[in-house]
C-alpha cells in the first residue's frame, strides 16, 4: 500500500490541534482540537496528542507518510529533542521525536512553531512561488522563520531565525529572554501595551478609545486592546502602532541585509491591523535598507493562512522530511 | 576524457589571482597573480582574467570542470550578473558569467568575494566538518558569508549575509553604504582609525605608539596602524581594538540568533590581531547572547586560509556548482 497523506500537529499552551493533509494544499481532510491541559503532565499531554493523531488519521494511520509537530520554544530538529516549552511544566529536554514515533508507529518530525509557520506560508500561503521567505509573527512576542533557497533555515541546533531577538536599541527595554533592547522588547504586543500604559498613566491619550476598551483599568491595556482601538480609528492607538511599526521596519532592514528574501510575511496577532502596522514598516524599510535592491522586489504582506500557518507548516514538515519534496529540507 | 580540476579566480581592485585546484584540498596545483589595472576598462581586465585562467590551466583547460570567480561588490549568482564593483570603473550590470564562459569555453560561476571566502573556509579551512558557518571579514570594511546546513546562503538576489550592515547603533556614525550606525561604521578598520584620530586629536593617547607608526601625522593613522600598535603592546591602541571587539561581539550575538552557526570564523586584516580582538568579541557574545546554547558549542576562531580564503572559495564554488558535491549549493 502506498503511503499517502501527512499529519500536522500544533501544540500550544492552551490547545492541541491536529489535521490531516493530502500534501497538495492547505485544506485539511480532517481536523481536531483538544485542550492541552499541560498541568496534567507530559505523559497526559502526549496521550492527548496521540489520540488527536489517531482521530484525524481515522483508519488510515498506516498510510500516513509522516507526522510533523509544531512546538513552542526551542528544540533541536536534528536530534528531535525539545529543549523547553514555555508554560508547559516538565517539558524540558524531551526526546519528543522518538517518544511520539514510538506511540504512533509512523515517522515523526518536530519543529519550532514560528519556523513551521514560515514553512506553511512558503508552501501553501502568501510565500508560494518564492525561494527566499522571511516570516515574522508579531503577537505578545516576536518570532519567525526563514526559507532560504527553498529550504528552512534551522541552524546548527535549530535556533536560527530568532528574529525577535535582534538588537534594536542597545541597552533598551528588558526583553523576555533576559537581554535588553531586542526587537521583541520594543515592538511586540507586550511592548506596545507597556508603552501605552506608561503614556496613559502620564496623561497622554486621555480621550483614547483604549480607556473604554480596557474598562477604564490600565491593567487591562494589552497589545490586542491597543490594536483594536487603532482599527476603530483611534489616533493615539494608531500612533503607538505606527511607532512599533517603525521599529520593526528599521530592524527588518537589518534582516533583509542578513537574509535577502523576496517576500516578507507578517503573521500572528498583528494580522488584524493590516496596513495600520505594515505601512509604517514599509516606510521604515525604504528609509533604512542599504539599497533599493533589498525592497524593490520584496513585497511586505500579511500571512494567508491565519492561525493555521503553524499547523499547515507541521504537515509540510512531514511532507518535506519524508522525501516528497527532495529539494526541500536537507 | 574525464573533466578534472577546478579554477578559482579572485578579482580585486589591485590584483587578479587565479589558481587551479584538484578539488581535494586548498593547495593550488598552479597559480598566478597579475595587476588588475581596472582603469584600462572592462575588456582589458577580462582579457587579463582569461589569460590568467589559461595560464593556470596549462594544456589542461578542456579537463577543467569549472571556473569560479570571486568579485568585490554585489552580484546575482542566479543570473550571473555583476551589479557593481567598487573602484572598478565600468563594472556595472555586467553579465559576467556568460561573458567569461564565452571566453574560456568552460562553465563559469560568480560569487561575492566575502561569501566565497566563507565557502573556502568551510570546505578546506577553519570551518571543515561544520554544517553551519558564519564568516566575517574585518578589514577597511566588514563583510561576510554564511553556510547554512552545508549550503551557501545567497538570498533572492545574492545579497544575503551582509553582516557589516546590521544596525549596531541607531543613528550612529555614517556607514560607507550611506546609512548610519551599521557594524561596519562602528568597528571596521576605517571606523577604528576614525575613532583613533578623534581621540588623538583630543589629546588622548599622547604617548601611544600610534604616533610613531604614523610618523607623527594624524592622516597616516589607519586601522592597520592602530592594529600594529596594539600588537606591539600599546595600551591605548589595545583599548581601541577592544572597544571595536565589544561592538562586534554585541552585534555578533544578534547574528548568532539569526543564523545559529556552530563556528564563527574571522578573516581579513584583523587576523593579525588574534585574541587582542577576539577575546573582547567572545566576552561580548557571552554577555549579549540570549542563551548559552548559542555560544557554548560555537568557537570563535581565525580563518585558516589567510588571504587565500576567497581564491580557494572560488575554486570550491566551481566544484559545488559543477556537481562534484551534490549536497552543496542548490
Amino acid at each position: 500500500m502506498i503511503a499517502q497523506g501527512y499529519i500536522g500537529v500544533d501544540i500550544g499552551g492552551t490547545s492541541i490541534r491536529a489535521a490531516r493533509f493530502s500534501g497538495d494544499n492547505h485544506v485539511p481532510i480532517s481536523k481536531t482540537k483538544v485542550p492541552t491541559q499541560a498541568t496534567k503532565g507530559v505523559e497526559s499531554v502526549l496521550q492527548r496528542v496521540e489520540t488527536a493523531i489517531r482521530e484525524v488519521a481515522g483508519d488510515q494511520l498506516l498510510q500516513i507518510a509522516g507526522v510533523g509537530m509544531a512546538l513552542p520554544g526551542p528544540l533541536d530538529p536534528h536530534t528531535g529533542i525539545l529543549i523547553e516549552a514555555p508554560n508547559m511544566p516538565g517539558w524540558e529536554n524531551l526526546p519528543l521525536q522518538s517518544m511520539m514515533t514510538g506511540r504512533v508507529g509512523r515517522p515523526v518530525f518536530i519543529g519550532n512553531d514560528a519556523n513551521l509557520a514560515a514553512l506553511g506560508e512558503w508552501k501553501f500561503g502568501a510565500g508560494r512561488g518564492h525561494d527566499d521567505v522571511l516570516y515574522l509573527t508579531v503577537s505578545t512576542g516576536i518570532g519567525g522563520g526563514v526559507i532560504s533557497s527553498g529550504r528552512m533555515l534551522v541552524g546548527a541546533r535549530g535556533l536560527a531565525a530568532e528574529v525577535g531577538h535582534i538588537l534594536a536599541i542597545p541597552d533598551g527595554p528588558l526583553c523576555g529572554c533576559g537581554q535588553r533592547g531586542h526587537l521583541e522588547a520594543v515592538a511586540s504586543g507586550t511592548a506596545i501595551a507597556r508603552v501605552a500604559r506608561a503614556k496613559l498613566k502620564a496623561g497622554d491619550g486621555s480621550d483614547s478609545k483604549i480607556w473604554e476598551l480596557a474598562g477604564g483599568d490600565l491593567d487591562n491595556v494589552t497589545g490586542a486592546v491597543v490594536g483594536a482601538a487603532a482599527v476603530a480609528g483611534d489616533e493615539f492607538a494608531t500612533r503607538l502602532i505606527a511607532e512599533a511599526g517603525t521599529f520593526i521596519g528599521r530592524t527588518l532592514a537589518s534582516l533583509l541585509h542578513a537574509y535577502n528574501p523576496s517576500i516578507v510575511i507578517f503573521g500572528g496577532g498583528v494580522s488584524l491591523l493590516g496596513d495600520i502596522l505594515l505601512d509604517p514598516v514599509r516606510a521604515a524599510v525604504r528609509q533604512y535598507a542599504m539599497s533599493e535592491a533589498y525592497w524593490r522586489a520584496c513585497p511586505i504582506v500579511l500571512a494567508a493562512l491565519g492561525d493555521d500557518s503553524g499547523l499547515v507548516g507541521a504537515g509540510v514538515l512531514a511532507m518535506e522530511e519524508t522525501g516528497r519534496q527532495p529539494a526541500g529540507l536537507g
